[in-house]
């Protein structure tokens, strides 16, 4: 899928949200563990409620990582399961990989050959060598960790280069974007910096942003929309917990549908 | 295990050496793709006959998952297998994870609880949220990336901060050493760079330094141990591709075994 395509479906779908997959076996329903693949049976549970309001699902591989292969198997069923129900959504592996060379070229092999996601988030420690072989796939994309949510950002991804005068994540976004095209990179940049969306867009105008970050950690989708959009909508708005745990009894369904339909809802107003 | 365990577990081998096990479908003896499971087979072979010049072992997640659960699979395996035929290694898992709080919380339960890892390498981009869940776990390691011996490595970890005039990888080694005590914390440090080991021993002059970039990549086991070594040894130095490939034929075990032990026999040397 390229940039086009994914913004003439948030136009079908007046929607540019993201459900983010953090399936925790110890916070699903409790009914769904006596199947044999409860990460998987939540997954469809949640899938089928809410993929007419998301065009993107983004499992995060941390939580199906836990089980060891059975979790990696559970991921596998979940990607199978998305594509045999739809054409019209962007899966996004939540990985946060960074390595380099051979090693990186595998992860790729991974997650665009082995497994048929869209993209995958990318750590940029590494530089260029992190991300290269992810760009030799065609219509697949490489999200990388500008600006996060969390407390810790400040660590690091605000240091001050001496040179330049740029913070970290900005030094990020000025040299990633020459690495590619805008269909084939994006950024991750946290809910709860909105205000900092306003000077990103001077950095990268065109880029798609995935922003984790709205409901559960405190972030306004209202700001992010309004600091964030570009004339090819250039977000996607991911939320987890919000919509996949707003009930942990045996109608999460009924209830993740409904926090799902409301944020479409509201996207579709922001995005006439 | 912590700090001085591992210290005497060098001294009694007289080796530094850790082994990566970058398993590649692709570059194994083909004689072993008649197996059922080829790539744990050939990690059997090759930990037989290297454990012994070995203080560590460390698969490389990346070549695991290209396999996806049965990768994974392979990888459990491994580590079981390890660990029932000597007590006297350190594990790694090289993942090089980054991501936040209850999913770093969850990537640590993988690693340490799901997998009998010793130690898992991360990346620092975001910041101590990504290592406090691992820390949590007592005579178990977060090895955190400082400077890597890619090209690319400069696109970041040479930028210089403003104020203080640290490039980034000197300003990851001096904020991220106080997360946590020289039984937790580690850094890894590309042998290609070995003069800048002289410089980061005067940041972090007691810590453990994982190594890579020996042999294949062009660095001198020679210059890293004159440089990097400390009081208690302080280096693990990895070798992958130049063991484990040393022969793509059916003697490839003769032929680890007799480059693992070349480079115990060098490390003794540096020892002593």
């Amino acid at each position: 899928m390229n940039r086009q395509q994914l913004f003439n479906l948030i136009q079908k779908k007046q929607s540019f949200l993201c459900v983010g997959l953090d399936t925790d076996i110890n916070k699903i329903p409790k009914h769904l563990l006596e199947n044999d693949d409860p990460l998987f049976e939540f997954n469809k549970g949640i899938i089928d409620v809410t993929h007419e309001y998301a065009v993107a699902f983004k499992p995060n591989l941390a939580f199906y990582e836990s089980l060891g292969e059975n979790g990696w198997k559970s991921l596998r069923k979940t990607v199978e399961y998305i594509r045999s129900i739809t054409g019209d959504i962007f899966i996004i592996a939540d990985a946060k990989r960074g390595d380099i060379g051979n090693t990186s070229a595998m992860y790729a092999k991974t997650f665009f050959e082995t497994m048929d996601f869209d993209a995958i988030t990318l750590a940029p420690y590494m530089g260029l060598d992190t991300v290269s072989p992810f760009l030799a796939y065609k219509d697949k994309w490489s999200i990388i960790l500008a600006l996060t949510s969390n407390k810790s950002a400040s660590d690091f991804q605000y240091l001050k280069n001496e040179n330049t005068g740029d913070r970290l994540f900005e030094s990020v976004l000025k040299t990633s974007q020459n690495w590619g095209s805008v269909n084939q990179l994006m950024y991750v940049v946290g809910a709860t910096k909105a205000e900092a969306l306003k000077e990103i867009r001077k950095i990268v105008p065109d880029h798609f942003l995935l922003v984790p970050g709205v409901g559960a950690q405190g972030g306004s989708l209202k700001e992010v929309a309004e600091y964030g959009m570009n004339d090819h909508c250039g977000l996607l708005v991911n939320s987890s917990r919000g919509i996949i745990y707003a009930s942990a009894d045996e109608d999460f369904k009924v209830k993740a549908k409904e926090k799902a339909k409301e944020m479409q809802v509201e996207m579709a107003t922001y995005l006439n």
